[in-house]
C-alpha cells in the first residue's frame, strides 16, 4: 500500500555542451547547469504533458522557490550530456524535480540537484494551497497516486 | 540651417567585464555586446527620460528590427569597458542609436555598432508609421529638432 | 567558369524556443539570436567537419569580427525554429556565414543575418593574412573550390 | 574565545534589473539570480581583496561546488536589488558565502543563498586538501581568526 511512495515518472535527453556555455576556466559556467535543469523539465513535459503552457491555459505559473545543485566534475566544450529528470509526486501543493547530469561518453556522475515549484494563480500570482484539480487528474493518469 | 543634422545626445557608463561574460578563450564571448549595447541604452533611458518603461506607458514597445556590431579588439576579464550609447534623430518612425566600445585603462577602441528600433503598438504588437506624438515632443525637448 | 560563385554549404537544423529565450514581451529576446546563429554554425560544424575544435586542433581561433542581423517577425515560447545555415566561400582569409531563420509551422522567415570571422594563431592571437593550409583542403574537399 | 566563529565580513552593492534578466512571466528568471551572486561575490572580491584573478596568481582556481537558492518574492524589471555577500570562514579548505538579495525600495528580502567553492590548482584541477598560505594570510589581515 505504500506502492505509490516508490512511484516517480523520469525524462531523458542527451545534448552538447554548447561553445557559449564554457567560461574562461574552459569548463561549463556553474550557472548553466540552472538552464540545463530547464531544458531538462521542458523535455519531461513535451514527454508527460505537464509543459509551461499546459499549466498557464489551466490558469497556473508554476515558478521555481528552491533549487540545489551539487558539481562533482566538469563538462567542456565538446563534451555531451544526459539529463535525467525525475519527477517525485508530494502531498502538498508543490512540484519536485530531481536532475542527474552524467557525462554521456565516459558515464561519469558530473552533477545532482533538485528544484521545487509552487502554484500561484497566473492573474495576481496568488499562491494556492491545494493541488489543481488539473494537476491531481495528471497526477492519476500518470498512475502517480 | 543643417545645424540639426549635427545634433546627437550621448550617454556614457562605464562597467567590469563579468566572469561569465568571458569564454575559453578568455574574451568577451560576441554575444554579449548584444548586453553591453543594451545596458547602454538602458542607460541612455535613465538619463534621457527615455526608458522602455516610458514607451510602455505611452502604450508603445520599441523591439530592435537590425543590429550591426564591428568587433576591433577584445576584452578580458579583469578589463573596465566604456560604453558610449549616441542618439541620433531621423524623420522616419524609427530610433537609431549608435554604440562606440572603448577599454577604459588602454582607451583602445574595442567595438563599434548600431541598432534600430521601431514602434509598435503594446496590444497587437501593430507597426506605428508615424513618430508617436510623445516621442516628438520628447525630441524637441531635448532640442533635436 | 564562374562556377564557384555559385557554390555554397548548407546545414539545417530546428529546435524548440526555450522559456529563457523569451523576454517580458512574450518573445525571443533580439540577443538570442546570436546564440541561434551560434547553434548553427556548431551543427554546420559537425555535419561538415569544420568545428571550433577542428580549427583549434590546426592551430587557430576564428572569432566573429562583424556580425548583422534583421528581425522580420517574432518568435514565442512554444514556437519551433528552423535555423538555416550558409556557408558561402571568399577568396580571402575570412569565413562568411549567412542565416535563415523560420518558424516551422508557418514557414515565415523570422530573421535574416551574417557573420564574419577570421583566423587568429591560438597562440599569441596573431591574425592570418592567409588561408591556413588545412582550410583551403577543407574546401576543396567540398568541391568549393 | 569563540570570538572568530562569529566574524563574518559582508560586501554590499547595489544595481538594477536588466531588461533581458526578466521572463515572459515578468518577473526575473530564476537562473538570474545565480549571475546576481556572482556579481556579489565579485564585488566583495573588488573590496576585500580576493578576487578570482588573485587567487589565479596565486595558482589557483575556485569552483562553486554547492549551490543553494530560496525564492521567497519576485524583482521585476525597472527594479532595484541590494545584493549583501557575507564570508563565514570555515577550518576545512573552503570558501563559503551567503547571499541575501532585498528589494531597495520596499526592502522585502526577495531571495536567500550560499554557494561553496573549493580549491583547485590551476594545473591539473587538483584538488587541495589545506587551505593554501595566501588565503590563510587573508584571513588573518582580515581579522577572521
Amino acid at each position: 500500500m505504500l506502492k505509490h511512495l516508490k512511484k516517480s515518472l523520469i525524462n531523458t535527453i542527451e545534448q552538447d555542451v554548447r561553445f557559449s556555455d564554457v567560461d574562461s576556466l574552459g569548463i561549463v559556467w556553474h550557472g548553466h547547469y540552472v538552464q540545463y535543469f530547464e531544458d531538462g523539465r521542458e523535455a519531461f513535459g513535451k514527454q508527460h504533458n505537464l509543459r509551461y503552457l499546459d499549466f498557464y491555459n489551466q490558469g497556473y505559473v508554476v515558478p521555481i522557490v528552491n533549487i540545489q545543485c551539487d558539481y562533482k566534475q566538469v563538462l567542456r566544450y565538446g563534451d555531451r550530456i544526459i539529463i535525467e529528470t525525475t519527477y517525485t509526486p508530494c502531498e502538498s501543493a508543490k512540484i519536485n524535480f530531481t536532475y542527474r547530469l552524467l557525462n554521456s561518453v565516459t558515464g561519469e556522475l558530473v552533477v545532482t540537484g533538485s528544484t521545487t515549484q509552487v502554484f500561484l494563480s497566473k492573474d495576481g500570482f496568488t499562491l494556492q494551497l491545494m493541488n489543481p484539480d488539473f494537476f491531481r487528474e495528471w497526477k492519476e493518469k500518470q498512475g502517480l497516486i
